[in-house]
């Protein structure tokens, strides 16, 4: 069972209002790497988890990272507590309020949505969603998600801090920024403390394309590095020669029973684009005979001309 | 530019069509770990990536992964191929297509939305969204998420390695994920021939909170691991007795203008729940009284009563 | 700050797996009325209410509801249990392990996908999203929206419990149910607590359609009650008599700079559709020309001739 | 049957284009609490709905809220109609066009993707979701659902109100938010005809826990209120000591067949992770060995460097 | 199977760095008529598609709008490459990278989450989804999409080259735009190459309804054209009078068992809204007794009252 | 405004209930092509367009697919009629009311959650989306987009109608589906009265690129047709030969600020991946020396490893 102390785990000194801000600090908020998404994502698999000690580290991280949504959530709060309150007295005029919506990032939608609360969405105002969240049930592939998580929400918060010159926000976030490193630490040795890890899973891979690199992009700027080349890697760089790797015909084929054959037949007779054609189409009745695109001088028409000329020769 | 090959990558031999499988298939060509994200995560770092080494792999992998879309697609196309002719011609009578719907999976939807083409969706039939795609431009995350992905691309072939018995799906299957522990080793290389690349980004953490293990969930069950125990780690027990880790006072403040603090308070004064009122409400007034909730026997009522009964029982 | 208890709130007892009893319970797991939306719903108004009581109480309900999140969480792991193990370790049959994922509900995808812990989904696989928090920093709204959502998330739990005649699942169930209707109980208290609640916010509308109620449908069925008759109620009947209700001339128009009527009037006339032509469309294209449908007697012509009479007979 | 009278319910005279705020009033076309998600709420409530009052009440308030739509759509419309002009003749020099995008809210979407349109999207672009409508097929939940949407709506259009000054708009901003009132109130008397309205369902609370409080938030700030004080409640303070409420071990159990229990020890067994183990990681690979982070002075290392102690200073 | 070329297929040439340009145009990079869309639109018809020529043809133009998404992809990463290395590097003062954040559109989330990558996003920075793949598995229905499409990246091309005067771009824009016109082209003379292509499918209409134009929207502004009116068109204006259109008495109907029915009935008697009753609301509590909504002078009361009054008089 | 009459604009009949079925029909009740998504479509274009007899038309074709909204809805409501008094009266055993949710489709969710209502949702349970909206504001386009939206909901009628044998239910489809013919007409009448609408909007396409055909996939199964051959082409097959098409470098460049190259070097040396390294990976860390997977012979080992061989013999 969760309980909650009033206290933040980090305390939170704003200097001054600023909603334009807070609208970008809900990035990790309600966004893909903030901190709704680090808590759900330990917390779904600390449920499933059967190991006692992986459990017991799901389950303290997860709260741990409830407690930085409520750190974060309440920086948000502290920068739109002047607009929280102006927007619900009406309080300035008509067209002060309105300036003050244009501030930068999308406050606007914080105040007339969500009266300056803090919103579960990202720092262009897309709600939080659990697509973001990728635990898969597989402590090996779980715990790799989550040291990338802890990577991307560091340099989010990074990003963060360097965006803001308020002390006592940047006080705060170099906090919970480096909560981030102290965590990834720990799943990766919750990681390496499982035995055999790679690959994931039971099932080794097939030997001939384990240590495949087939070099698919070509041409200038074409590279090497010890991820595709090297003792452990084989390498393909004819690709086309080389379909398909498997030595067959390359096509996709099922046995289809017959009645489903005749059908497919019917549906092919039916529907056939006759390559022998050559029908008048939609675009033909479209097209204004002889016209091309007639445009009015006074709206920009030579414009539009003297453009599209500039940009043929531009090619020639 | 990309270019195409009609041959697949891998040929794709279909022993007989089967939807509800084929809408299982689409977790990896349309889910969260399919091969659309994939390529899709590659391919955006890829374009930003000043790094030349980087650079081809990522574009590399990118268009092999585009190229296994083709393949899982093909698969899915296979399977489907006599449900698309039969909704097509409507070709069966309507009870038959009705029960042949009701197979398994969400075909349904499959057949009658998408007519028996593959959808980028997963198997429950949600939409691809560009919400999967975790690229945060910087290459120590990118690749840490790139890892991750892969793993649980593996796994999740790995499921579907296991629920199919058709040798030609199983073939392609495992190949598809043996090329998913290919990339995930081309990843890994590719980080770690980086330098420095923990913690990510520019900034160091703050010293006194990056070895810092806070046992937030306590109670039995709690465990030590290398991951909160060991001389790596400073550990917090007495969490709230620490509250908050600053030597703060916990609280969230910001500065207001005198002119926001006026409006602030007469916001609270206007919209104050009253600690000592008791007043009559809505479900006061919605609560029948003398009532509880009357049944109807006939109508399951008896068992409504005993059923909250024994529900009391058991607690008692 | 969070705390964490290893202890549950109640005490889960599962008889026996069912992974398909399992993706119907989501609903109040990641469903719109299940835990994660009542947690945040509180917790976001918490973090910004200003309001000592009510914050208090927020954060209470709030972190209540997380330990409910953990309650349903863990019914669904224990359901899942059996499916978790068996998909892990490979260990049935193939066919045997497609069998079990055709069981029903959504079951397939939380196997597939998820491994079998709990995700953040609905009964039918779609991601929880913040859109169904509802905050809106006003607590006259905001209690009135968590009396709403206790309300709903009641009749789920009630439906739930319908469908289930495990002991120690109906039990838990009964008990998280039960809470809800505590909770509404403390919303409505503290709604009715805030002297002038209604109508919210501090704009008075305006007289004359305050009182108002607008018949715009009619014909048989047409009914009164108090919704829309009697003292409290000026009633119109003759809708389209009446239109519209300002006494203007019922049409939107905009003054427009001249610059902007002259664009305006240059792409009216570029774009008209000319009301005295009758041009050839790609429609007549496109129809065979005394074809009408020509069908195929195998597979299924007549059976549509036959259905297409049969329609037109049925409406003569 | 819908029937439509080109007249508006409501005249509308807007004094300037101003795609901005167009942007802005999005909120109440696209928005969670805009009028098409009213009149989906209503509408699909009424389609199911067999009680003949209700049935009628919900189809005259839908219908109306689809007349609402067509206002607040009427008034974006007249808003952006310099700007549909300007794009659809390309009538501006780049530059200026370019500017005019930047005017504020997300009008560069409305203006880029929509062309001057309305969107069903919110005023930051998001797309309206059926997930905004709540109705659940209980006319007591559905009922207290449309009260707090209807009041949600009030406040919103009070704040559109409040940051705009163009009369006209003003006026029949006006006239929505007071049609929100009018329809609160008919739920209202919707609700409360129904005699034994709380709790909503069939099935009664268990007793011992319907009137209870749990103290879940404590330390400074805990207040007591009618909410959790008083005659009608017990309450629990002592919450860790009372785990769980029923008497049991709080533990979370289900009964494993002995195959589904082996296989779940073989599949701990392989993924357990060490607590004895101290491995090196991927994270220990990847510090740089005493280097830190350097930094380039030139490029702002020395701020770096000093920003980080400064973060630590901030602490000790 | 996909290969790869470095080189674009479209030179790109940018002047000089602009995130908020980059940000509108990923409006085709990532928005609903964008190259994703496109290609992914295409190739999942041509993996499902039977007739040789069709399928050639969707694989030809896939392809190249994967190239295309790579040529819009770099324009993007281009005009982000500076603000990429300040964010990445900290390299300029905080208050300097804010203020270069609210240059304009999303470019904030562009920079603080994707880093200066190209984000498969709209230009509001909502994630691309696959609800905007509109495939459906018949030729007719895909093509006809499939050439709406084309028209609508056609437009939006058109907009975003007449917001840019760098040169390069509107180059390359150019060449992407008149590339949809050439595509556009191609699937109108494929769609007329099928025989019978209209009404799509096999099923012909109810010939009473195929030809009739139902004039429901009527008043000020009712308008004849070749769309309601001419030979080919019944019509019935007196819509009403007409309901329903099938001559039976336009109710919904079904047979219920008559344990259905009982059913039905005892919902329907325990949820009555009595519409003889006269209920206390909560409405009716919260409306404070004579007060109407008192407000504080010093905080705008005077204006609310004013303008309310303004309000009210506006319609008298 | 639009104004309601009781009466259906077609009688509907249904013979019994079925959840399943109603769960199926949904696709066009809130699905991509439903009538939701028509209403709206036509609806948004009516509210912005100018040109009168469009503007009619859009207006008329949006009550009629409001009104088919209703039919459809109400076809659901009677199908879901037994469910949902069984669900709201607990009026089954709970095993029977369980099975009842297992009989087919996503019919359990529109039981759970929406309580037999008909929900805006897909046949899958994904909730309807303004994604689907795709107007844009200029008539040439969304003209076209109509065309499209009426073809794919003809042929989702189309299907609806093969499954069904309820002939009351078969009778008001086939008038939809009718509906659908006529609109799609009217919109082609509209399209073409527009004289010079391809293609869309102003700005000429550029000469060379508007008549080229680029074959880009090539191999087996490359194809002619009108679509790619004929004098209206000019057609590319040597593509990479001719890359780029405009006789640049196809390289992706951007003039750099001095300032910001010194960044983006800064960047690109500190985040180098080296080429000449080869690093400890992860990976390396995690394959356990020697090992392989071992595997349970109990658990399904030898079946795994048997598999493995299976799959690589398949490919030798």
């Amino acid at each position: 069972m969760f309980l909650h102390n009033k206290r933040l785990q980090y305390t939170v000194r704003v200097s001054e209002p600023n909603p334009a801000l807070a609208s970008m600090l809900l990035e990790q908020f309600g966004g893909p790497d903030g901190e709704l998404a680090a808590a759900m994502r330990y917390f779904t698999q600390g449920l499933a988890e059967d190991d006692p000690g992986r459990k017991d580290m799901l389950l303290d991280i997860a709260t741990e990272e409830l407690s930085h949504l409520e750190v974060i959530g309440s920086i948000v709060a502290m920068l739109n507590k002047g607009a929280k309150a102006a927007m619900s007295e009406g309080a300035l005029e008509e067209a002060e309020l309105y300036m003050s919506l244009n501030a930068g990032g999308d406050s606007h939608t914080q105040s007339i949505l969500y009266g300056g609360g803090p919103a579960l969405t990202n720092s262009s105002g897309v709600p939080w969603t659990a697509a973001y969240v990728d635990s898969r049930g597989d402590p090996t592939c779980d715990l790799r998600s989550n040291i990338a998580a802890e990577s991307r929400a560091k340099i989010v918060y990074e990003r963060l801090i360097n965006i803001t010159d308020d002390p006592g926000i940047k006080d705060a976030l170099g906090f919970l920024m480096t909560r981030e490193i102290a965590h990834q630490k720990s799943f990766e040795k919750a990681l390496y403390s499982i035995k055999d890890n790679f690959p994931p899973g039971k099932l080794p891979g097939l030997e001939p394309y384990a240590n495949l690199y087939v070099n698919t992009s070509q041409g200038e700027g074409d590279a090497t590095g010890p991820w595709n080349t090297g003792e452990q890697w084989e390498r393909i760089d004819e690709v086309e020669a080389n379909l398909p790797l498997d030595g067959g015909d390359g096509q996709a084929s099922v046995k289809l029973p017959s009645v489903d054959m005749k059908r497919s037949a019917a549906m092919m007779a039916r529907l056939q684009s006759d390559p022998n054609a050559n029908p008048t189409t939609g675009a033909d009745l479209g097209a204004a005979p002889g016209a091309g695109k007639t445009t009015d001088e006074d709206l920009g028409g030579a414009k539009d001309m003297a453009q599209a000329k500039k940009m043929s020769d531009a090619k020639s």
